[in-house]
């Protein structure tokens, strides 16, 4: 692990610098994936689904007999988790509801902002090595709750054409309407366009591998919209003497063990902590299953020795990290202070993995410095903003020469008729 | 003017149709246009200047002395005007903050969610024929209420290398830090890769014509959030008997003088109210001075009947218009039902100029049915949504087993071990 100590403010560029991915070359066959499933359907989504998943399987929603087959083959044990972990999620999204907002700009002017639901959403859930059921639960919940009508999910089926009981567990809990055995370019592509089997939807949700995230960039070029643009995971800690090395150590571990390209960073004013730190790493990391990946991301990481609580603090914002752990007594001055990160997490019983699963936030975050313009999905994802405004006669004569001067100032001669029609049969 | 009787339903996705723009023409123009701004910086910048702008004015900030001099020039009537219009904004905004988010999920386990402005923003303001100080109003006044420490503002100089008073005088007015003289592609690949002159901005907002559309959208594939897709502007009114035919015109005309490509469409139950629209419309377009652009729209202008309500009110939310006029005497049914819209205009007495300018609610609003899942420009367009937790030593006790079996589930040991190197220590 490489230790940087007090890195002047010129150095931070670099250290703050993602590893660019390069997409460029998967651009070519992500539009022609595109362009065969809006041209042939579903015959082009089963045609992918054979050759990148190896599997025939038809290309149908997913049936009630199959969804109560796969709840069953669950532990107990692990649907009491899941169920506890749903309860959180929805107690803190619920509390984010607001409501309708009305406001008299002026005598008879009246103004109101509500908040409808998106009717038709599309999940996608990754496959892989680990069924994660948990992304389910993170989006589906504050979609129920917001009140979409119809949940799409898609995700790929192994190589005998089924998809993670886990999975299928979790969609039916959370309220998921439409299931599609469905991965990558192609489903992608398909909740763009619609196909005779899946619908078209208005926004499409959740995280995938370089492929899925390009497929979501040019989804936004037909007019969908998406959660978020997408980069691999990241941790920061920021952490002084009261920190416990072990428990760092092991949250620093749980970001590596998502890929070699995650990017973890410890920022301390404590070399001896940095130290101990990398003690703590190099022991736990030996017991890991995944210590081959793990450890790739370990080489990578970074720990930074910052003697100065606000030059910490500027380094963080200017880094803008998807999760932001605190583990150091000046914990208000970082609470206070920080601008850009996804999601943060507070002291030393704290650990990242409580809000990958369960506190009750939400884990679908912006990574990449992204924090700096991106939310993280949360209720308000899951609707859209709508404004209205009803304006009586007395409101109109109040109004109408601002509209009028302001019109005519921009040239726009209907726009100012459209008033003064009005205000001359009011004077009538 | 067309007029459509009872279309069936499978004539929707047609009527609801928006021209297609080719946009994959200027796609190369843009990207060369990046490149060279990323690699040239105000060299380029100012090189671009001279060739789309014809003047050669120098790349700085605009000065203090300059907005003075132009405020001094607005007339005191358009000042007061903008004053009020700007008033207005702000409260209709203000009321919409919402405030710290804070819920304990479960014992010893605190979530909560607070917004953070952006911390710089930059705003794209159009040059032409007309200065769009209103935009100005619509961007800078939410900004400012949200907390944005930078507001950059860029619009391109006329030849004489001169920027319009009125919107000198509206961005001071709000907030606006800094104000450049740079416009369409470079103006949004300055602000995207920042120069030695213009800062790179974390978000981007406002309109503007192809060349700027797709700018943006390029931008957000180095990172930077924008406002929402654009597409030519439009207006759906729905109007039965009670609606008086000379205002319905009035106001389909404010929106046809937009542009050409601009889309209006009347829906309505009564034959008689269509005829006297398409008759008025005739009448008051032969005053107005951009009658031959005006002429444009209304030559592929709607006007369709539709007998029965709740047909109207699906076709309506199929289309999912930008701007929505209600003026029947079933308004409520309208208002309750619609799902799919920018800002909704309600009654005789409310054209949409009234929120184009002054009424409180934002202008900057989805076209192109994006209303299906984008929300108009609003206080929270200029903010994230952060969220925080904080789990005390009994919370972990509580939670920690969940959190166990999820991780476990999804093969990601390294989480879970997060979580039992603390419940270790607390057990002993």
């Amino acid at each position: 692990m490489k230790i940087i100590k007090n890195p002047d403010r010129s150095a931070w560029a670099d250290l703050i610098k993602r590893p660019t991915q390069s997409l460029e070359s998967i651009e070519e066959t992500v539009v022609q994936i595109f362009d065969d499933v809006q041209r042939n359907g579903d015959v082009a989504v089963q045609k992918y689904t054979s050759l990148f998943d190896g599997t025939d399987a038809e290309l149908t929603t997913v049936t009630n007999t199959e969804i109560t087959n796969a709840a069953q083959k669950v532990s107990e044990d692990l649907k009491s988790a899941i169920q506890v972990a749903k309860q959180n999620i929805e107690t803190f999204h619920s509390a984010q509801k607001t409501g309708k907002i009305e406001i008299e700009t002026m005598p008879g002017v009246m103004c109101w902002q509500e908040k409808r639901a998106i009717e038709r959403i599309g999940l996608y859930i990754p496959g892989g090595t680990a069924p994660l059921f948990s992304t389910v639960l993170m989006l589906a919940v504050p979609a129920q709750l917001a009140g979409c009508k119809e949940i799409i999910l898609c995700t790929p089926p192994n190589k005998n054409g089924v998809i993670a009981n886990e999975i299928l567990f979790a969609a039916q809990l959370c309220g998921v309407t439409k299931i599609y055995k469905v991965g990558g370019i192609q489903a992608i592509a398909a909740m763009t366009f619609g196909t005779d089997t899946i619908p078209q939807v208005y926004k499409i949700f959740g995280p995938g591998n370089q492929f899925v995230t390009v497929a979501k960039q040019l989804a936004t070029k037909y007019g969908v919209a998406i959660d978020m643009p997408a980069g691999p995971s990241e941790l920061l800690v920021v952490a002084d003497d009261s920190a416990n090395p072990a428990y760092v150590a092991s949250d620093l571990l749980s970001q590596a063990e998502h890929g070699a390209d995650s990017q973890v960073i410890l920022v301390s004013n404590s070399e001896a902590l940095l130290t101990a730190v990398e003690l703590e790493i190099q022991q736990q990391l030996t017991a890991l299953p995944r210590q081959a990946m793990a450890q790739k991301a370990i080489d990578n990481s970074k720990l930074i020795l910052i003697g100065d609580d606000q030059d910490a603090l500027d380094f963080i914002n200017a880094y803008g990290p998807e999760h932001f752990i605190v583990c150091t007594q000046n914990e208000i001055f970082f609470l206070e202070g920080i601008r850009n990160a996804g999601s943060v997490f507070v002291g030393n019983y704290t650990p990242e993995s409580a809000g990958d699963y369960a506190s009750g936030t939400n884990h679908t975050l912006p990574t990449n410095g992204y924090s700096k313009a991106y939310s993280g999905v949360n209720l308000d994802s899951f609707s859209k903003s709508m404004t209205f405004q009803k304006i009586s006669k007395e409101g109109l004569k109040t109004i109408g020469k601002t509209i009028e001067l302001m019109a005519d100032a921009e040239g726009l001669q209907a726009h100012k008729n459209a008033v003064s029609i009005r205000l001359n049969d009011l004077a009538k």
